[in-house]
């Protein structure tokens, strides 16, 4: 479709086709969110039961260092990004070479698959973050005891996700069993952080360099999984814009192009200690489908193929909470709900602890804001 | 997925499929609602240049008479609706005499392919319209012209949208130039309607009687286009009550599931007359994708699939644009407007005249209410 300014012409036009690599429901609604562009989306996962396959025009169905499939990947399209962060960074250095345009790049990659490195870079712009120490082995896991005590969080460094790779320690744990219960693979002791709530930004980047950012939720976890998010968030006025302002810096710091979501700890005593980040749409947006007339997903979408950023304004207050394993099966009496706006992601098994669904109750604008 | 309600069974689970006849935008977002519920989509299309096509599970390409591609198409399906209501009614018999299950049924097809059978359900339901007479020749034409006078309108009974099939008669207009016009078939003469503006009403019916109206735009027509749908759509209050009653007996009358649109002048001097309707989602419901916790998409798939319909509650006030033709050249600038959800249909081709996509500006509900 032709455009009407030849002088910067965007990168994808409607009608262009993007990539993106993992095939779960991010991946489903990213399709989706493409598809109210014009766009084409081709998946590319390693596993054939995909949420997003369903909803895309094509999806290559091989592993992630399968050369021959990358290489068809990557042109069959003329952007590819990611919907999930522990794609091999490997895996974007040979897109890459095969000539792919890929956002976010591997230097987000990099820093969101390590611990250690994701939190030397917040401390790099001056953000707090938990206490930290590097754990290679159990000497190291009980010096950094000794250093950061108990209660305390033991994280693999890499692959950790959904409350996996995690175990902490209290006064009575061995140090032994926490080490084997992460796998003795490399990992940091974080100290706890005594925190009165969790909040999370969701900033987009554009190429034109240009920067958005939603309102933050407060979120709710339990046993490490997100149960709901929350807009707006309460009363986190100075929160919001300490927040705000880390976000604007990552994205630089990372020559950043597309979504990004931060996830922060606000301190008992006050104060912004960031958690972590995630370098793609993220869970704690997902009410921005349906109170935005942007969606995370769009921004997305419209950032990596060069379009301009929308304004990330909000058009109601929001409650999304996420339907884990069974509570799905509840999907009737929930698509009754009044005002309630019911995603499911077309998986077949509900397992404990999976992530079937969310539902994102709405209200009025303003009309929560003196509850919270 | 199992669900919690042993005794009244949907139709169709999440994991289910649900087969769309026609390819074109309003499959393509039918196909979106559908993957939000965790449905699967199967389009049937006649042609090859399928907007719907890339968002559904799959698309059997065959002609609406192809008895093969029909019978498979009934076997891979769970329920069949439509989104083009010139689908031959034969082809919907067909179907069920494969054992699919169709809604809406031959009954409101029947009702929507012929001008004077639409007419005369509205006349039976009480409802007014602009006066008409068949045409069946030129003879006829002449005769209907002294009855109604100019100016009138020859509209073909069947196979019209979008201002085909259309022929404006005023006193000097030649009776013969607009019986050619029309193609010398089958016609209606109406009489001409003074209107003071254009509203619709979109209606849902579900499988368990319950009805949901949403609330009424006030519409915008250039050359027998939709140009604009706006709401709130003005000072319509004895209006809407009035059409909301038409809907609910058309409904009942038509023992219809899913979504239909119908269509109303407002007279200059007050009183509403039906235009006409339409069995299935449509251009003047757009604006629930982005100003409704469940759009019309959404709710004609819960109404075809037996789920409980949703709140028809609107969040934001909404002006839907269609972008015609070369008008979707413009993309890259309707992008960058701020609070604006544009939508694009994925058409190669931006021929004069048809529809390459919509954007729906928001602002907060209730803010348009005093200048409409």
């Amino acid at each position: 479709m032709p455009h009407d300014d030849a002088l910067s012409p965007p990168l994808v036009p409607p009608g262009g086709a993007v990539g993106v690599l993992g095939g779960g429901q991010l991946g489903r609604m990213l399709a989706g969110a493409a598809a109210q562009l014009g766009l084409k989306t081709i998946i590319y996962a390693p596993e054939t039961d995909s949420p997003a396959a369903d909803c895309a025009a094509d999806t290559i169905f091989a592993a992630y260092d399968d050369e021959v499939a990358l290489k068809r990947f990557a042109e069959s399209v003329d952007v590819v990004t990611l919907e999930f962060e522990n794609v091999p960074v490997k895996t974007l250095k040979t897109l890459e070479r095969f000539g792919a345009i890929v956002a976010p790049g591997p230097k987000a990659l990099e820093a969101a698959q390590d611990r250690a490195a994701e939190k030397t870079l917040f401390q790099s712009l001056g953000a707090a973050t938990a206490p930290w120490r590097l754990v290679d082995n159990l000497e190291d896991l009980n010096a950094a005891l000794r250093d950061i005590g108990t209660p305390s969080i033991l994280k693999t460094r890499r692959f950790g996700y959904d409350g996996k790779g995690q175990a902490r320690l209290d006064e009575e744990t061995e140090p032994a069993s926490a080490w084997a219960a992460v796998g003795a693979s490399p990992a940091i002791l974080e100290g706890f952080v005594d925190f009165e709530m969790e909040i999370s930004v969701i900033a987009a980047r554009g190429r034109d360099g240009a920067v958005a950012v939603y309102d933050m939720p407060r979120n709710i976890h339990a046993d490490g999984i997100l149960q709901k998010s929350i807009v707006p968030g309460g009363r986190l006025k100075d929160a919001e814009s300490a927040a705000r302002d880390i976000a604007q810096k990552t994205l630089a710091a990372l020559d950043y192009i597309g979504v990004l979501a931060i996830e922060f700890f606000v301190a008992k005593e006050g104060g912004l200690i960031v958690n972590e980040f995630a370098p793609r749409v993220h869970n704690t947006g997902h009410w921005t489908l349906d109170a935005c007339a942007v969606s995370q997903f769009q921004q997305h979408i419209r950032a990596v193929c060069g379009w301009p950023l929308g304004a990330p304004s909000r058009f109601a207050d929001a409650e999304m909470e996420n339907l884990i394993g069974a509570q799905a099966d509840q999907w009737r009496n929930l698509a009754a709900q009044p005002d309630a706006a019911l995603h499911l992601y077309g998986k077949a098994e509900a397992r404990p602890g999976r992530k079937m669904g969310h539902i994102t109750r709405l209200a009025p604008l303003g009309s929560k804001t003196q509850t919270n």
